[in-house]
């Protein structure tokens, strides 16, 4: 996969894209990544990319041209490449893991980011989906853009050690993780559980799949609504909910 | 402001952190940040931070010890302080707006990142805060940690320079921005819509508003339903609705 980012802070992208999964994903040529600075491909000699907005108010507003322009140089360098262009907006679709999965089947990424300012409008004619990370403000689209690119590259084929690891987590089960313990079995008074330490692997995939519907249940019940459950996942759910009711 | 991180990759925490409006805030005094690998802390000869799971499984865990003793060694480093200490985790409470308002008030903030692992339960009861970024799957809790020192810090007293500019994004006001337009009129036969380049102020906020209000009801329905609409609001939304019902 090749991934290619517009920015104005082109310095961000490399503490985070250099190291762990993403760094080794890189040297195993499985992904390469091109920042570009879009402040580069301006064309007037000042080599400003932003400007008042029409209609006043506060702040600037970056202008269509350089990016543009940006746009039109990776055209040419990957001519016969079908890419997906992600504008970084907090007017966006809010980004899930659906998103991640479906960038992850791509060609070709490419991330326009924006920082502290606007959009000329017309920049959003040149892209292909318009994405926020959520329901937050930040500086810039430097984080989003690195945070999308991380959920996605981490589910390209070969990039995790461990198939598994991928789908097992939460947000692919569509339950939160159940609670988890290694050593020491004793740490500072707090114990692990005693169905973890004894070895009968039923009682203890039943106890996992309690605990994971219990802390969905108890902290995000709109995931459990948006589930098909098994009998068993019904009847352990039913147990959570006597067991989570206070008592008279 | 204090802001201490546990991770077991430091670096991923240079670029970002050093750019822009967070590194304009430390240079300013206004925000240290002290990014700590938490391996430091490991109490065996091997510096292992991670153990399997009790209960079998995939994955391995990361252990209590080195979390708890780099979490003491903070502690003795600023006693007098308040901490609010952040754990990083898929099966959090979603981060969002009100959250970085409230992280932005308190004198010191402690992020724990794990990375690929899941966490040792005990840990979480050292904590204060169970966060998650959003309903995706990163390799590790440090982008998460990143954008919410962003999202927080952006709100802190005289860290942006025009107090605005804080204010007015989306996200705050509980509408998607409008349409914005900068020069040139015309790009490439896209132009600036006519109401706003003549002046009348009126009919500007007028189209801004009716424009913010379109695109929230297009693209986020759900934030609607949270605002409290004024008189001209509900009146504008009306007329957005009917413009965008399909026509017989």
């Amino acid at each position: 996969m090749r991934i290619d980012v517009l920015t104005l802070f082109p310095k961000m992208f490399e503490g985070p894209m250099g190291e762990s999964i993403i760094g080794k994903a890189r040297e195993k040529e499985l992904l390469s990544i091109h920042v570009h600075n879009f402040r580069d491909y301006s064309d007037n000699k000042h080599q400003t990319v932003d400007d008042y907005p029409y209609g006043g108010g506060a702040g600037m507003l970056l202008k269509v041209q350089p990016i543009y322009d940006n746009l039109k140089a990776i055209e040419a360098q990957t001519p016969d490449t079908k890419k997906r262009v992600i504008l970084l907006d907090p007017a966006g679709k809010p980004f899930n893991q659906k998103m991640a999965e479906e960038f992850s089947k791509e060609e070709q990424l490419v991330f326009i980011c924006g920082h502290y300012e606007g959009y000329d409008e017309r920049i959003r004619t040149l892209v292909t989906d318009e994405v926020s990370l959520g329901d937050y403000v930040l500086t810039g689209g430097e984080l989003g853009a690195m945070v999308m690119i991380d959920a996605t590259v981490r589910l390209l084929p070969d990039v995790l050690g461990n198939q598994t690891s991928a789908q097992t987590d939460s947000h692919s089960t569509g339950l939160l993780e159940h609670p988890q313990y290694t050593r020491p079995a004793n740490f500072k008074g707090m114990e692990v559980p005693f169905v973890l330490t004894n070895g009968n692997h039923k009682l203890i995939e039943e106890w996992q799949l309690k605990e994971s519907l219990r802390r969905t249940y108890l902290r995000r019940p709109d995931m459990l609504e948006k589930l098909t459950l098994t009998k068993q996942m019904t009847k352990l759910l039913a147990e959570v909910k006597k067991e989570e009711t206070p008592k008279d």
